[in-house]
C-alpha cells in the first residue's frame, strides 16, 4: 500500500486477549483532517460506536485508535468510562481536541475493557508512527480474520492524483444493511465533511451493505472515512455531485468493494465465494432483499458447501423473501448455465458444466425475476463445518 | 392415538423417491366435513398449496392425500396438471366433488412428480383406509424427519367430549411467520369451516409461526383441519367467539404447539432444544420479533451446540432485531440465572449453574427487554455439524 499524505499508523500489543499478536492501532491524521462514518444499526451499538457518533459532529479528526479482543459492547457506563479515558490519553498523547480523537473496537461482546491496558502502550505507539505501517495496522485490528485486509486505488482530482487506502477487519457476524465489522478509508484529497459523508452513505450502500457471511449483525460495524487534505493542490470541493468528484467517487467506490469482498472471502468457515445476480425485480431495493435472501439462506449455502447444484433451494429462497415474483417467470442459471426457467427446470440441461463449476472456489447464481427492471448483485460465502467449529466454543 | 370418528386412514409405497419405506398416506373424511387451512407465504408456493388455497373456498373435505419424497414444487404447467391428475382420481375412487379433495407433497423442489405412480396405489390404500393408521400416516409423510409425529387431546362441547388428533412432519426449512412443513389435524366436532378458519388462524400464531429450525421457509407449508361432525351430538357452533368453544380452542392449540414444538425437537441435526422466553417488549409483536432474532441467530444457535453460554450473541440479537431497546434496561438468564442486567454483565454471577444448564437437553433463555410490557415465546434448537452433513448433499 502506498503512503497517504497526512496519515501516520503505528501497531502494538497491550495484552487484552492475545498474547503473541498485535492488537492495537493508532492513527495519527493531519491537522484539518475531516472525517465521515457509518455504524452499525444494531439497537445495542458498543460503546464506541455511541462516541464516534458524537464525535462526528465536529467533523474533523486527529486520531484513531482501533483494538481487537475485546468489543466493549454491552459493557455499561464503565464502557463509557473507558472508551473517554482512552480518548482523553490519546488527546493528551499528540496534543488535539478529544472530540477529534476516534476509538473502535471489536472482539467478545460484555467483558469490562481494560483501558489502562490500552493508555500503558500509547507513547509507545506514537513513538513507532510511520506512514508505510498499513499492514502493521490491518493485522492488529484482526479476531478471527485469517487474513489481513487492506486496498488502494488512485483518482483524479482535476489536475491532480489522490490517492485513497482502505483497511478493513470482518469474517463472522457479518450481515446487511449496515457498514462491516470494521473498515477504515484514507485519502489525501481535501473534501469537507459533509460533502465526504454524503460519498461514504452511497458507498457503503454499494459495497458493506451487500455483502453477509451469516445474517448477524455487530453491535460494532463502524466505517470511517477520513481525508486528510494534504495533496493541498486541489482546491477543497464542497459538493459531492461537483463532477470533479466523480473519480474519487469511483476509487472510494472501488476500495470498499475490494475490502467488503474480502471479508466475505474469509467468511468463518468459508470455502467458496457466492456472487449472486439478481435482475428483473419489481425495483433495485426488490432485488437486493432476494439477492440477500439467498445469501442469507443456510440451505442455500449448505448446498454450495457440498457442491450440489440445488436451485430449488434458490427457488424457496426467492419465494421467501416476500418481494413480488411469479413463478411462472423466473430464471436461474448456476454458473452461466440456465437451469430452470419459465417456473419449471430446463429439460435436459446439461448438468456437467454445472456440477463443474459447484466444484470450483468462485460460485455464480443469477436470477431472474421476471416482473420488472431491478437489479442488484451481493455477495455470500458458503456455510460449512468450520463455521460450526469456529463458532461453538469462541469463548474458550 | 385414539381414533376420530369420520377420519379413516391409510399409508403405502409409490416408490416417488424411496423404496423401502412408505411415501403416501390418504385419508377419508365422512360427508359433511368442513375444512380450514392455513399455507406458506412464499411467493413459489407449490402446486398443491395452489391447488389447496382454490379447494378451500367450497369449505368442505372428502379426501387428502399427502406424499412425500417430491415436493411438486416449481414444476410449472406439469405440476398443476399432476395435482389435477390425482384430485380426480381421489374423486374417481370415492366418489365425491373433485373440488373437496385436498392434497399435499413435501420433498425434493422443481423435480417433476410422477402422478401416475400415486394414482396406481389409490385403490389399493382405499382398501387399507381404517380408523386406527395414524402413526403410519405420519410415518408416510416425513422426509427428512427422524420420528413420527402425532399428538392429541379431548376437549368438552357443552356435554359433550370431542377428540382432537394431529400429525405432523418437519425437520428442516423451518422458518416463522407461516405454517410447519406439513399438518394435518382432525377432529370429530361439528364446526363449520369459517369458525374453524378463524380458530386455526389463531392457534397457528401461537403455535407453529413461534418456531424456527433454520430461519428458511418451504414453499410447501401446509396446515388443514378439518371437523368431521360425527360427534354429532353437539349442536353445530356458528361462531368461535361462542364460550362453548373455549375448551375445543385449548385443545386445538395444545395439539399444534404439541406437534410444533415436535418439529423443533426434530430440527435437522439438533442435539437441544431452545425455549426463547421474551418480554417486557413495546408490544407482544415486538417480544416475538426479537425472540425469532435470537433464535435464527447462527451465532447464538452454534455456541448452545458448544454448550458456551455467550449472552453477548444474544444482546447482539436483541440489537440486531430492530425493535426498541435500551441497552441499559436489558435483562438476561440463562437457565433461570441472571447473567445480564441493566446494560452490563452481572458481576460475580455464579458460572457453574449455568455451565450446568448448557450441558443439558432443554436450554432457556429469558430475555427483559424493559421498554413496555409485550411478551412472547418461541421455540428452535441448535445449530450443528448434523445440520451441515444432512444439507450439503441431499439430493444425492
Amino acid at each position: 500500500m502506498p503512503s497517504v499524505p497526512g496519515v501516520r499508523l503505528a501497531a502494538g500489543l497491550c495484552g487484552l486477549r492475545y498474547k503473541e499478536r498485535d492488537d492495537v492501532a493508532l492513527v495519527e491524521l493531519a491537522h484539518g483532517t475531516s472525517v465521515a462514518g457509518v455504524f452499525t444499526k444494531s439497537k445495542t451499538a458498543s460503546a464506541p460506536v455511541e462516541a464516534c457518533r458524537k464525535a462526528l459532529h465536529s467533523g474533523a479528526a486527529s486520531a484513531l485508535l482501533v483494538n481487537s479482543g475485546n468489543a466493549n459492547a454491552f459493557t455499561g457506563s464503565v464502557g463509557a468510562e473507558a472508551v473517554e479515558n482512552t480518548v482523553k490519553a490519546v488527546a493528551d498523547l499528540f496534543p488535539c481536541r478529544p472530540s477529534t480523537v476516534f476509538t473502535a473496537s471489536t472482539g467478545v461482546i460484555g467483558e469490562r475493557l481494560d483501558d489502562g491496558k490500552i493508555i500503558a502502550v500509547l507513547s509507545a505507539l506514537k513513538d513507532k508512527l510511520n506512514d508505510a505501517n498499513w499492514e502493521a495496522a490491518a493485522k492488529a485490528i484482526m479476531t478471527t480474520d485469517t487474513f489481513a485486509k487492506g486496498a488502494t486505488r488512485s483518482a483524479s482530482i482535476g489536475a491532480e492524483t489522490v490517492t485513497v487506502n482502505g483497511i478493513a477487519k470482518g469474517s463472522g457476524m457479518i450481515a446487511p444493511d449496515m457498514a462491516t465489522m470494521l473498515a477504515f478509508v484514507f485519502t489525501d484529497a481535501a473534501i469537507p465533511s459533509h460533502t465526504l459523508q454524503e460519498m461514504l452513505n452511497g458507498a457503503v450502500d454499494r459495497s458493506f451493505n451487500r455483502i453477509t457471511v451469516d445474517s448477524d449483525t455487530s453491535t460494532s460495524d463502524t466505517v470511517l472515512l477520513f481525508a486528510t487534505g494534504q495533496s493541498a493542490k486541489h482546491k477543497p470541493v464542497d459538493l459531492g455531485d461537483d463532477p470533479i468528484l466523480a473519480d474519487f467517487r469511483r476509487a472510494l467506490e472501488d476500495v470498499m468493494i475490494d475490502l467488503a469482498l474480502q471479508v466475505v472471502r474469509d467468511g468463518e468457515g468459508a470455502t467458496k465465494f457466492i456472487t449472486i445476480v439478481v435482475n428483473g425485480a419489481e425495483d433495485d431495493r426488490a432485488a437486493r432483499v432476494i439477492g440477500m435472501s439467498i445469501a442469507n439462506s443456510p440451505l442455500v449455502k449448505t448446498a454450495v458447501a457440498g457442491e450440489d447444484a440445488n436451485w430449488g433451494r434458490i427457488v424457496m429462497a426467492v419465494g421467501k423473501a416476500g418481494e413480488k415474483a411469479e413463478r411462472d417467470k423466473l430464471n436461474i442459471a448456476i454458473g452461466g448455465v440456465s437451469v430452470a426457467a419459465n417456473g419449471a427446470a430446463v429439460a435436459d440441461y446439461d448438468e456437467a458444466p454445472v456440477a463443474e463449476h459447484m466444484k470450483g472456489d468462485e460460485i455464480t447464481i443469477h436470477v431472474d425475476v421476471g416482473v420488472g427492471d431491478g437489479a442488484s448483485t451481493v455477495w455470500t460465502c458458503d456455510l460449512t463445518h468450520g463455521y460450526i467449529d469456529i463458532n461453538a466454543d469462541y469463548r474458550t
